[in-house]
């Protein structure tokens, strides 16, 4: 059982999700569960032109938007509320257990902070919710899988927590998530630091005194892990298949590469929690929400990665 | 006039110089001087197969190997000093004026070192041998060009050599080279230095302090600059259209992309010196060096690069 969360309920959210489940099939369809306002959803229906049974087609757990359906593509404090009550409630089934996997639609940030729910966007809200100290991001696109060491932080933090064992808890959490994914020993690559990875400690030595020594102990844990690799190249080697996940040191190095040949079709997986879950990596699109035009294609793949992650557990 | 080195002559060099002078119209021809080992270049026709009268059909400088030819394929310290010696008989003609643009072909760093000269690669050989303090480097690719604040220096340096002044400089920089090469009014864009540019100062104030005002500043004088943006989506915006040039903040990011979208086809230009120089992007191959299989593509872009920099000069 998968659980769907529409996110901010004024964003194209519910069309995605409406989208998707209507191209499901039942055995598909009676595996998910919708998190979200009914009265959106019918309202997203009428835009997207879906005919959906809701609650019979397909599961829904009911969370009214105060004064809903509210209208698509504006700020509104409710619609923030709406969205943390949405993940709320889908946390709490996941860690009961009532679902194996969390697929959030996009939520605005502005919003949710109006409402009084100040979580810099899904992540923090995810850790606060499961009592999680530290998650990781992975960005996974078809040819190109990044997990990141650390995300939302300055360039300068970024470098100082590319610690050791910081790195080597990394690599083994991208390890261990690729072998869920059917990877028997997956090829990881770690991205350098510094130019050419500071040849030799001419352009600093953080590669040496940080990144190698956990390299050096992952590989004495048996997993296949190559680096540093220098950045510049490392990636255009995995998109052409030398390896199966690149280890990013901060946040642009990851997602620079992962958005010029993927954007908008990557799926955002958080790693660390208790619970799993996966996301689009598009936003709430304002300007197109209620239009019924919102390409759900994104929402497609984020559905199929949860459900090869619930058939990992398995 | 531009003048083509033929760098190391253990590597490819040879070889694509002269596939791509044997590709050039007669006129073209005539505006070509190759500097580098006659003999090496007639061992390089037999495995390429071209029949070119070298000093009739196109001009050569003769920089004589010593015991050359040499094997193709091999570090070797004489092939380096000839590499350097090619590259100095081309800077003293550039001074002079006889040739317009330098295109260089890729060079060996191990065997330039073996040889006695210690840099580490084509611009820092140029800026000593020019008499410049600094120097920038453009990666060109046909949709994606980007200019770099700094490049061989330790990611903490690169932040640390974003100032305001220096920015501004690169800016105008790269602002100036888009004019001549045909942009009449370059769309430019700055990326950030940390994730979302800081996000307002939760993840580092560099954007704010350092970044921000360069680009008030370039702006003043009229430049048509954007940003910062945040890096994670620049690329992608520029590769589509949105800009004609990016200013990244140091090496890799620059580099990520323009590897991933252009591989061994961008340009790598040098500006700020007081001559013109192009190269191809691509290292010495000594796997297929003198083998005739090499391909060229890189080395007709770069010197198409460089006739069109020409071409702004008059």
């Amino acid at each position: 059982m998968i659980g769907i969360t529409i996110g901010d309920p004024a964003g194209v959210g519910p069309e995605i999700t409406l989208k998707a489940v209507s191209a499901m099939d039942a055995a598909e369809r009676a595996q998910t569960r919708i998190y979200g306002c009914l009265k959106t959803l019918e309202a997203a229906q009428v835009a997207v032109g879906t005919a959906l049974k809701l609650g019979e087609d397909v599961a829904v757990t009911d969370i009214p938007v105060e004064g809903g359906p509210l209208p698509f593509g504006k700020e509104d404090s409710r619609a923030g509320d709406a969205a943390f009550r949405n993940m709320e409630a889908a946390v709490a089934d996941a860690m009961a257990g009532r679902i194996g996997c969390i697929v959030t639609a996009p939520l605005n940030k502005a919003s949710l902070n109006a409402a009084g729910h100040h979580y810099d966007g899904h992540t923090g809200m995810l850790a606060h919710l499961t009592g999680t100290p530290k998650a990781w991001m992975i960005l996974a696109s078809e040819r190109l899988k990044v997990i990141h060491n650390s995300t939302h932080v300055s360039l300068r933090d970024a470098i100082t927590r590319a610690t050791p064992e910081s790195l080597l808890k990394t690599i083994r959490t991208g390890n261990d998530h690729l072998k869920r994914l059917g990877y028997p020993a997956p090829r990881i690559a770690v991205a350098g630091i510094n130019p050419h990875c500071g040849e030799g400690g001419l352009f600093g030595t953080e590669d040496d005194t940080q990144v190698a020594p956990a390299i050096r102990m992952a590989r004495e844990e048996g997993i296949d892990v190559t680096g540093p690799v220098p950045a510049d190249t490392v990636f255009h080697r995995a998109y052409n298949g030398a390896f199966d996940l690149v280890v990013a040191q901060y946040h642009d190095q990851g997602h620079i590469p992962v958005k010029l040949v993927a954007f908008d079709t990557a799926v955002n997986v958080s790693l660390g929690l208790p619970i799993d879950r996966t996301s689009v990596d598009h936003g709430t699109a304002f300007d197109i929400a209620g239009k019924g035009i919102a390409d759900a294609g994104n929402m497609h793949h984020a559905i199929a990665y949860a459900r090869n992650l619930v058939k990992g557990k398995q």
